[in-house]
């Protein structure tokens, strides 16, 4: 087996305002993002000679990406993978070129929530689906903030101010996006005071609910080097799909084993050995401000019950040593299901380019991606590793 | 650009028995596919690394395919492409092999329709999608026959009489499968007399609903060859999907351009130059009678306006010079959505063996298989080429 390292690059990104978009539908969104792509690329929209489309409630085939963007006779293939979805189109488009099948693609994740019906509640399970219908999201993670606490002996006010610190330190990053949904700094007090949602998780530990689209033109490097310097290298595709459930005795709800198996596939493929070092910025899943914590975790960017002590120093802040959700996250961009992962993949890539404006890190070479979907104890989980050409 | 024509196996299959399964979940009918597979292709499930699974309306995620088969954190895509469903997934697991990201993988389409409220009826449109709400595939396929009855300036009672030779045809070839769900052979009499679903098709022209599941595992021709000697070379994999719908003007209800443009595709990728005389069986999405037609047409096997005449000479029937749907096709199978296409590929793996018992064809390197979704105009089409090892 090779894996997917330095085989394949991003020569172009868009990404769309996010927010309560009544003036788009999903089609709009993605010519948005796309026609910023192909500009960004330097290619015309007749250059894309395969697609991959990543959306979870708003199109149920590729064919609505080939209207939108007149894309004809192409294929288009869609994925839907939980919250792993963009991301997971963005990974098979990516084989598809290391495979040498085609030479540029499109990589596109959309969603369309605010006038849907769908409007961040729980996902219902499909017809004929033999499973039980699921917890919403909030209580879901909720049980896991309260056994984190628990396990490590955290009192309830010490452990809301942890949360409401990364909370603040999400909407701080997200007030200097001009594409974030939200763009306003909230206070530690504000976050802590918020009306509650799922003990104990208060209004600003949740991410909200959002319309937009991300998309990303992959190519080979040859290919890239010539359109461009400074193109984005995928150094690792991770992806682990967990199969137990909670019925699983050694769960214990205070780490997410999808991330580490997910994580430790990814830093093998990108030859990472030593995550809190080597990498330089990273969009994590935080659906929930415990999300968050948990991650910086299962990645080891902390020791296990160490996220506490990391997040009180400022590490994860754009000035700490391993900036985390540097663009707001899903807390400031919401989280249209199916466009998330590309919308973090293109932070990384404007971070590695040295374009991201007031929120530029100092050094940004070595850049994460993860996205966490499905339920607790049987998480769908990508982490993705982007570096820039030496 | 380098095609994936012998650059990736089948090495292994299975699927269901088809039909009413109200013994068996979705969930059931994949470890019912995949353990046969696993035991054809001589490994253990421990051996798959990752896996794709298709389907449409039974699942939403890859996760469930991970639990009924207890995959433990390996990467696993959902695909859902329309009637291409399975056949795309296919496509993806084919190409992330071909890049040798992986050497094991599993292609995995299911669909359960029998209790789940679908029943065959059009696929309600998401949330969101910013579409108009479907006409039922009878009525549009029915559109396509008037049409094409009126273009070539065929009588009613001669057209019907052409739609109720391949609905014999593909059921006396159902008659010979166990796996099928309907296994009786039925009268052109019977056909043409059959209650009108939808004018001109009747009852008999439309295919079934039905439950089903379908599987392969892929691997390296090297990986193949240490396996078994009768593996399956992956000769071409062709997708298009249309952009336009019918709102365009040279747009004529008499060929479907998806399968013509997904055909030409595929037969440049596999090096064929004549498909008729090259090609020895094909699996084709014969939804309704009127739809094989056009196809025969579309991927050249007959000339424009002259399947009739074809269909009247025999050459698609087990005895022709190249049989079409020799296990029954859908009409015999039903149409399982996210299953169909792998369980087109299942046939030609079998005859491409010599496996296929009383269906079995004299000549059998070269298959094909073909697959139609979404609507007239805007269609979304596969067409893969299979091939024996020299």
């Amino acid at each position: 087996m090779n894996g997917i390292r330095d085989r394949v690059a991003i020569v172009g990104m868009g990404c769309t305002k996010f927010g309560e978009r009544w003036d788009a539908g999903a089609s709009d969104l993605m010519v948005e993002a796309a026609y910023e792509a192909f500009e960004d690329a330097g290619i015309d929209p007749a250059d894309v000679q395969a697609a991959w489309l990543g959306t979870v409630s708003s199109f149920r085939t590729g064919q609505p990406l080939a209207e939108a963007l007149k894309l004809d006779y192409i294929p288009i293939t869609r994925v839907e993978n939980a919250c792993a979805t963009a991301t997971d189109a963005l990974r098979n488009a990516c084989y598809a070129v290391a495979a040498g099948i085609y030479d540029i693609v499109l990589a596109m994740g959309v969603e369309k929530l605010k006038d849907s019906g769908f409007s961040g509640l729980a996902i219902p399970e499909a017809p004929g689906a033999d499973v039980a219908p699921p917890t919403p999201p909030p209580s879901q993670f909720a049980m896991a903030a309260t056994r984190y606490f628990h396990q490590y002996g955290i009192p309830y006010e010490e452990g809301k101010r942890t949360l409401a610190q990364i909370a603040t330190k999400n909407h701080h990053n997200g007030s200097l996006n001009p594409k974030a949904h939200f763009q306003r700094e909230v206070s530690e007090e504000q976050v802590v005071n918020a009306p509650m949602i799922a003990w104990p998780l208060g209004l600003f530990d949740c991410c909200g609910v959002s319309d937009g689209a991300a998309a990303a033109i992959i190519t080979t490097p040859e290919i890239a080097a010539g359109l461009r310097k400074d193109y984005v290298l995928v150094k690792a595709l991770g992806l682990a799909v967990g199969a137990f459930g909670i019925l699983r005795n050694d769960w214990d709800f205070t780490h997410f084993p999808e991330t580490a198996r997910a994580g430790q596939a990814a830093y093998q493929e990108a030859g990472i050995a030593s995550p809190r070092e080597e990498i330089d910025l990273a969009m994590v899943h935080d659906c929930f401000t415990i999300t968050e914590l948990i991650i910086y975790e299962d990645l080891g960017f902390s020791g296990r019950g160490a996220g506490s002590r990391d997040v009180e120093s400022g590490a994860f802040t754009l000035e700490g040593d391993l900036p985390v959700n540097t663009d707001g996250g899903l807390k400031c961009f919401g989280h249209p299901v199916g466009a998330s992962g590309i919308r973090m993949v293109y932070e990384v890539y404007k971070q590695l380019q040295g374009k991201a404006g007031p929120r530029q890190l100092r050094k940004a070479d070595l850049g994460l991606t993860h996205n966490l979907g499905g339920r607790p104890g049987s998480f769908t989980c990508s982490v993705a590793v982007f570096g820039r050409p030496d």
